[in-house]
């Protein structure tokens, strides 16, 4: 944390680095992307300086099921928004890729065939160990993306846990996909799930059992808390062909201008803010107690001694916090 | 935090509370299980006492997808056990259950066979908002459970996610649950419960499809990394009926016999307590900062703020932080 960094003052590189990305430079995106992804030492002065660009951009999350064809639906949307001449960037996670490998290669094949577009960019996420922090790091890429002047910006992730929720919650807007063939499974989606969304899609729709997803979704709508005046439509779409992809579009944008009016979309936005000011907290003071005395090494030291039980952590965590905290 | 409280200097409420769950009493305990949970004004004191109670338990943790008879296997290894005059503690954690009602009345209803057994305990927890602390929620209340004099806890979860993970975590065993039917998903599974298995299960077992699961979970550890010399072994159960406890139980003794040499289990254990600490610094930290200038109308308002882009989180954060650090 650089709390001797005031207001604007960035070091030049920084300052550099921010202007680049601005002005369409792709590589200086990735390399911000890369810093902020890394957590590196430059990275709060990136984000601090990328924040002043952004919250114009629609953002959109999309989750679902491993399998449920949510980046073949992804890149069918950001084919349209492109086709209209919006700026579209991508954050896709998927925390149950063991391999950073495997993301980075997904990303080159998805890229492809928008290499000599300046107007897309796509960042492929993978987990990052059990600490967490990849809903942190997926909300800092989205800023630096977004600051790079993208209009919409597509969040896609597996919706399988409470960090998958809390990555969606990114997003403004949110888009659950179910696929035929998960019928009674629906009820064992997490309940989490099914709460945040805007809209539902059916992709796969052409398979057999579209009409029981479906019917299964609307059910557990009827059961369902308000959602205000809002009821998620259900949309059926064959990513593969661009069924539906255009229903989808509409939807969205109506979502959007609901959300546009009596300050619903600052309300949501201040929820999301409202978790990740928290987090953002955690994270710095955890990295302050790192820089002093809680090096891996002690940290590993401490681990041995609990666990070898001659060490009580109930009274060894108030000791190490001691020396941090003014009283 | 209550980092005034020196070395055994506890209140005589805790001192009492602690001494009537050693002996016992089950009212006592499930009250001490309940201040730990709501992370009560006691409960650091509560916990700190109890560690020195902890550390030969045997820790099964016990995880699968949503229907895979998980529960109706933990009951049938807790049967066994007594039978065999060992005292059981049972965690079971559902993240996917959104009512916490819903989990007293599973508790209720699966705590009535035990009614009058004084060495059986079971302690259901739902999930508890977007801000996680179910693991750490699930590990404190084992502590609790286990100073109480159990000598097997059973740590039951549905392992979909990041938390899940964490929680299973707290087990020197760990016995991932499958079932026939879900053949290819086995791969869909999160990677991370995959790599965490130390036995494996094939529930209801009487199921077309028994041979492909084991036959994908084989497939899967050719691929997978080194596990030491361990090799998870696939038991087929049907719990229901109690079918292949018996070698289920026996495989935990085996892996338990295994870790018992050459350090492996303080090293298993010490994996888990340094992502312990971690999280215990982080939460105590922010508990800090909550009782000083952190109160929940303050951040709402700063949500606010920056939900509405006239403040700027990443210069934001420092601030709050700087009256709270020494320097």
């Amino acid at each position: 944390m650089n709390t001797e960094t005031g207001v604007g003052s960035y070091t030049s590189e920084v300052t550099e680095l921010v202007a680049r990305l601005r002005q369409g430079d792709v590589r200086a995106l990735a390399r911000a992307v890369s810093l902020v992804e890394d957590d590196a030492a430059s990275a709060w002065q990136i984000l601090s300086c990328c924040f002043s660009y952004t919250g114009s951009a629609m953002r959109v999350g999309i989750t679902g099921s491993p399998g449920a064809g949510k980046s073949t639906l992804v890149d069918a949307l950001a084919r349209r928004y492109r086709a209209q001449q919006a700026t579209v960037g991508v954050v896709a996670v998927d925390p149950t890729s063991p391999y950073t490998g495997g993301a980075i290669l997904g990303d080159r094949i998805r890229m492809r065939e928008h290499e000599a577009d300046p107007g897309f960019y796509l960042r492929s996420m993978a987990t990052r160990g059990s600490l967490g922090g990849l809903a942190r790091a997926s909300a800092d890429v989205a800023v630096v993306i977004e600051a790079s002047g993208k209009e919409r910006l597509l969040i896609e992730t597996v919706g399988v846990g409470q960090d998958e929720i809390d990555i969606v919650r990114l997003a403004d807007v949110t888009v659950v996909v179910l696929v035929p063939g998960m019928g009674d499974d629906v009820q064992s989606l997490k309940a989490g799930i099914m709460e945040i969304a805007d809209i539902f899609v059916v992709n796969k729709s052409d398979r057999d059992g579209a009409d029981h997803v479906e019917k299964e979704v609307r059910a557990m709508q009827s059961l369902a808390a308000e959602h205000g005046s809002w009821i998620p439509p259900v949309i059926r779409t064959i990513a593969t062909t661009g069924d539906g992809i255009e229903e989808l579009e509409r939807a969205v944008d109506q979502f959007w201008s609901w959300l546009a009016q009596e300050g619903r979309l600052i309300a949501r936005r201040e929820t999301h803010w409202r978790a990740r000011l928290i987090d953002m907290v955690r994270h710095e003071l955890l990295r302050e107690l790192r820089g002093r005395g809680l090096s891996d090494q002690a940290l590993a030291n401490i681990s041995h001694q609990v666990a070898a039980g001659q060490q009580n952590p109930y009274q060894l965590v108030p000791q190490l916090l001691e020396p941090l905290i003014r009283r």
